[in-house]
């Protein structure tokens, strides 16, 4: 049997500013991947967020981004990797006591939007976030896009890792995610994004947009908490992986 | 033989914005309130201030404020006892981290500035840090104003606590500091400063600008990390109390 | 005839985070608040806003709040009259910018959220906003809680002044708003609301909690951009207004 | 007779974050770069620098930055070109308020810290820069680094310009500055720093790392507003020019 973990980047909102559906989506996820106050969330939603995640037995992770409020953590912010390791020291800990006054701990961090990307790529950003990661506990697991510079990283340093895939995302034939920019970057079919998920974990290839096969790891898929279809595909993803024999459950 | 611990707030720096003169003060102090990123100091200067303040063998603590880079925590947000349970728990949990990488851990909390003002009279408030600073850690010391509503609150849960005193504030005849407002709310001159300190530890009172004598018990005094006499005070009281017998050290 | 504006905060979203249907609201009042970065807006919602209210004809107002992002203005903090003037000053001028890039001009000036309720009541820092409006630009006109001391000291200072009503808030036997922690503060019926409005134009009077009728000036009634009714009721409002013979426009 | 502009970056100061002698150092210098909130300055710093600046009869710049406090606007936040229109006719706008209420006004633009480097190499950011200052008020001057894609925006967009020159930076033969990661970037000596401002005068060439002579047309040179020789600096370099027979004076 095939196994796959279920994503999703939760405690979005700030203050007031309410974004995402998170009560809907966590009782169909596995992973949840909440906001430490840089680029989203702040102390209430935090402590709700991790609440919430315990009580529908969801995986707590922490999701440490570039101080960016007003961009949402999706610009680089160019940094050195120094400044990188201790935010991302603050950003874990932070959480960290969260799940501590709810008596469970954190169990993974997946860096943020910009960060992500950066870290995907950036081979000294990927060490400064393994060894943060490692730093705040070596057993926390590190989510990362699959066979990026962070999951080696990652390994290299001692942690366990996920490779991160994505439904609604085309690949290059190098494996590497289209970027935004591009036309094909996105796929809107529900039907499609939820065979690229099935085809990776099943047969460890995803299509690229050449058309080649693609080697990949699926250890973890990446769902949306935001939007109006959200809820719709995460339920529709869930029917099918069950259908196709594939578990999901945390890592 | 009496007893008496320095405490000194550090890590007050910002980005390029430089305050303090940490490295020098440190040695002379038993106690460091490390600001935690939200009214003053950033992850690398708290980096920076754990890792000083653990070579110096000084107790590291959490100086949680209100949320006001630009007020610098010293001015009243109306908020609730929720929020501030909520950042207290976010703020010691972050600098916790960074004790964690210097293989050092946190030894007490001291909220600042407006924070502690109002946790000195406000119940609801005092409780609310109590609550949070146990629930971090029941072992943390809890500082706060010599028999205020937070050393009361601090007992009440079940936690240590170190009522400080002030070397260059006046009292009022009910043990509370003269409002800075008052043209005699600050003692200038350093001998009587230091004499006032000798004084609390030694004979457990303090003489209140009406005159009277007011029990008050002494566990910590606060000293300045800013400003040009800042050094000089520091080295004056260390050696005043020492000529009266009265040893340094943490609590 | 009778006459009365429609004014609505509005431009509150901040970067990702979006709040209120600014666009379908627009077209059916005659004056916009525009958030000015400190408690909700962003420097790119302000440019879209002030577009926006051009285009749909409708008077722009600055609505300067407390540097509060995270309590959305919401909090009081305890700051100087000094600091209000300043910071009036600040927004009012950033918005400034963006209405003369879009050849129009700031109509008025309405403090958001705290602000307008510490400026209803506290005459020093009424005198701090008015005193900013004036030096801005002397041809402003100041929005106010009707009758309070923001009001007063808009005259005083030789400002045209609006005196706002509520529409779902009741009112106390001094012309004050019901505090929102008491249970009859809001006004959830639709028709009662309405009702109310057209009471305090064409009476100049309105019922307060104790029965009891109070004379009260309305020159303009605010009605609010977001959540699921806010449009529903802004067009009965208009609606109702229309068939009393209370013609709605800008000051 | 030759001429060129002082200008020094001030009003750098955040609450109680104190940086820069400004007042030592306004009395020597032609033209202030008042920095606007974002990446330094706060409402209560301009009006105090703008207050200054006006006694002392230097020239008002604004000297907006990338919305980062944290890093004092050094590091680049990879944003829109739109985005970075809109934050600059913000940041402008705000400090035109404060001229407005000191009965002064702007005189020119100088983009901060990684947002001047980016204008001075990418044209579609020096052309978002020049369109928002040109928008503000065409009448406004462009402060650029000396020959730069932010100086041909400028002349492009119909503005009047000021080459930059640098007295302690070291030149490259293509006339950019030597990254300040090299190790011969900066001019340590004063004598060799204000040598270069002279020659750069009064033959309109600097020399290269390279030894080669680079034609440079020099309008304002920038001096430094903190630092223990900042003060020494600016009164030696006035010295030397009088005694060369170059008349400081502002654009």
């Amino acid at each position: 049997m095939s196994y796959i973990d279920i994503n999703c980047d939760l405690g979005e909102s700030f203050g007031e500013f309410v974004i995402g559906q998170d009560d809907q989506i966590l009782p169909h996820i596995t992973s949840a991947n909440v906001a430490c106050g840089y680029h989203a969330g702040d102390h209430n939603v935090m402590a709700k967020t991790v609440k919430l995640a315990a009580v529908n037995n969801v995986k707590i992770g922490a999701h440490p981004g570039y101080a960016d409020l007003s961009g949402f953590g999706r610009r680089v912010i160019d940094t050195t990797p120094d400044d990188i390791y201790h935010f991302t020291i603050y950003q874990i800990s932070a959480l960290q006591g969260f799940c501590h006054i709810n008596k469970t701990s954190i169990h993974h961090v997946k860096p943020h939007g910009a960060l992500y990307n950066v870290a995907a790529a950036n081979r000294e950003v990927a060490q400064a976030i393994a060894n943060a990661v490692y730093d705040c506990n070596p057993n926390l697991v590190l989510y990362g896009l699959a066979g990026s510079e962070l999951i080696k990283a990652g390994v290299e340093r001692g942690l366990k890792v996920a490779n991160e895939v994505f439904a609604d995302r085309t690949y290059q034939a190098d494996g590497t995610l289209t970027p935004r920019t591009h036309v094909n970057a996105l796929i809107k079919d529900v039907e499609s994004a939820v065979s690229q998920v099935i085809n990776m974990v099943k047969n460890k290839v995803v299509k690229a947009v050449d058309g080649s096969l693609v080697p990949i790891q699926a250890d973890t898929v990446c769902v949306h908490g935001d939007g109006e279809h959200a809820l719709a595909f995460v339920l529709e993803l869930n029917k099918c992986l069950e259908e196709n024999d594939i578990k999901v459950h945390s890592l």
